[in-house]
């Protein structure tokens, strides 16, 4: 019996979704290494070991600590370098695989004094998304980077390593397959210039958008998507998934009902779903998507309504009429999340549809 | 040694608001029941009792719960009844003073034929905040749901809780005065209206701009602010507090620098500030501002630079060029967060500038 805001997960929908991207890395024959961040939680990536998977991706050191503490032993930290955790760093070097991303020559100047274990680095490049990363065609500066790695002890050049965040600005295939046709052309050519020196560089790249729309990666060496594993109402509107696909939904109990204006209030809010948004058809933001609950889960085509504003624990969903008079005070809906991945994070536990608790990193 | 995302709190700073908010009670003449969703921690709660106060402000059942397990005796439940609840609010009702919120007459009935103990009931009402509660002018309803308090056994009616939300969207004492002047005139119609049946009936109000920024509370029998213990950015902008009250803090690691578009780039994103937003002078949302550690904490007078962008665990801060010429990767900045209430509950703990650890409900 659900009674407070919980995080609803669908075991079912949850293992189809990393079986088919399973699936499309060996259709590539490229190494699959998830990226961990959005479940956050040893069970969950305890269904990846099931499907052959060792490699994985996180954002953190903190992450990473927990998941060799769960017994993965290929980690990559795909943030740029927190050398002030080198210490860290080193006590998780000794007992698993690290690769860690460098953008600049004092990072790696740092590490090559600091570490004392071989780690594999990557070097960030940025083709165009603008968040952190050398510019894929600043060649000057990678090869910098590239000849101050050479001289490395402990630092091992693995490859080139890009997110091209900027995918979840589009609505359609087309401006996906731009971004990536963009990207790979990048990718290509720093590759080609750098082969005289370093002809085995490898290629690891990874967004959800990406990953679930293209079938073709191309000469990619890795793929590292994250957010496929629940997928959420981002990921529908920019066409990665379809909505039966979103792998989990916040259960809210409604609180209060305002016929007047066609809002009704649930326990379910920024603590719950986070703050994040996105754009509906007349430019307004909204925070969820309300649908029904039903005996194995929730029911995506009997739609609530919108999430329309949120506060720390209130949620206000925007209702049609027809709605507002077969609902009441005391009943659950199910809010399919905008950002699962943030959602995840502040519920902090899974509750399966089968009624299994999951737990996460705390 | 700060190696990862820390949220700072400078204790002096807290007690010191806490303090003048306990002073402006008393010299009201009214009762003082702070909000404790904010810090959500029993250790900071300590620091309340050792000036009196005895009855506190919670947001959630959960919460309740949490605060009664370290010793709070009276505790209101600032959210309209989630009745699913009812078996937990039984049981802290056994134990403690609980008051609940209510609007609708299906949940009087409900928690009527449920709940076994008294507990004190107040009618949320709407003074134009438009989030949730009954129109304080709509006597018809209000007195509806009066007429079945007085037939109830355990739910004993105490009074008109209101809290005016929209002064959070103001940017002067005027206006916060101008929502206040029509707030109380409402309530108060309401009161003389209901005072042949109800003459004792009490107003509980509150939001932390209104308390801030009045000082004379007339006819008000309690106040509930709560995001005052910290402040933030967004106080700051609405002038309930300068920059050098806000009380905590995230110290954030820089891992990169991208001086040709006066970036830089630190490790404290979205699971650490959360999404909230505010607008600037220039009508563009930020996420926080970054200013300098010092020995004693940080100093509000030297800003490094504002936080523009956020993704899940990245803060993109832009900068000024003197300000990038002399920060480096390694170093920390120090992010006055836009809405401490959220960034302290992703945070599940605080570091005091002292050096002690804080622990949060988790």
């Amino acid at each position: 019996m659900i009674t407070r805001p919980t995080l609803l997960l669908d075991k079912g929908k949850c293992i189809a979704n990393i079986e088919k991207m399973v699936r499309k890395a060996q259709e590539n024959n490229i190494v699959f290494r998830p990226h961990f961040k959005t479940h956050q939680s040893s069970e969950i990536g305890e269904w990846f070991k099931q499907l052959d998977i060792e490699c994985i991706t996180v954002s953190s050191v903190k992450m990473a600590e927990y998941f060799a503490a769960n017994g993965w032993k290929d980690i990559t930290i795909a943030f740029p370098s927190n050398i002030l955790e080198w210490e860290n760093i080193n006590q998780l070097a000794t007992k698993i695989n690290i690769n860690l991303v460098v953008e600049s020559i004092e990072t790696i100047k740092f590490l090559e004094e600091k570490i004392n274990s071989p780690i594999g680095i990557y070097i960030k490049v940025d083709t165009g998304y603008g968040r952190t990363g050398v510019k894929a065609d600043d060649f000057v500066t990678i090869k910098q980077l590239l000849n101050s790695l050479k001289t490395c002890k402990n630092l091992i050049f693995i490859g080139y390593l890009c997110h091209t965040g900027h995918t979840y600005n589009t609505r359609s295939k087309k401006e996906i397959e731009a971004i990536n046709k963009s990207a790979s052309e990048q990718l290509l050519a720093l590759k080609t210039f750098m082969a005289s020196d370093f002809p085995l560089a490898e290629i690891s790249f990874g967004d959800t958008p990406s990953c679930s729309v293209l079938n073709d990666f191309g000469d990619y060496n890795e793929i590292r998507p994250g957010n496929f594993v629940f997928y959420d109402e981002t990921q529908y509107k920019i066409g990665s998934c379809n909505r039966n696909e979103i792998a989990v939904a916040l259960a809210s109990p409604i609180v209060a009902k305002h016929p007047e204006r066609n809002e009704i209030v649930v326990h379910g809010g920024a603590v719950h779903l986070s703050k994040d948004t996105i754009k509906d058809e007349n430019d307004k933001n909204y925070y969820g998507i309300a649908v029904e609950l039903n005996n194995n889960g929730w029911d995506t085509d009997k739609v609530v309504g919108t999430v329309t504003k949120i506060s720390q624990e209130h949620g206000i969903i925007t209702v049609e009429d027809s709605v507002m008079n077969r609902i009441n005070v005391g009943d659950l809906v199910a809010i399919l999340p905008i950002h699962s991945c943030l959602t995840a994070n502040l519920m902090k536990e899974y509750l399966t549809t089968e009624g299994k608790k999951i737990t996460m990193m705390l």
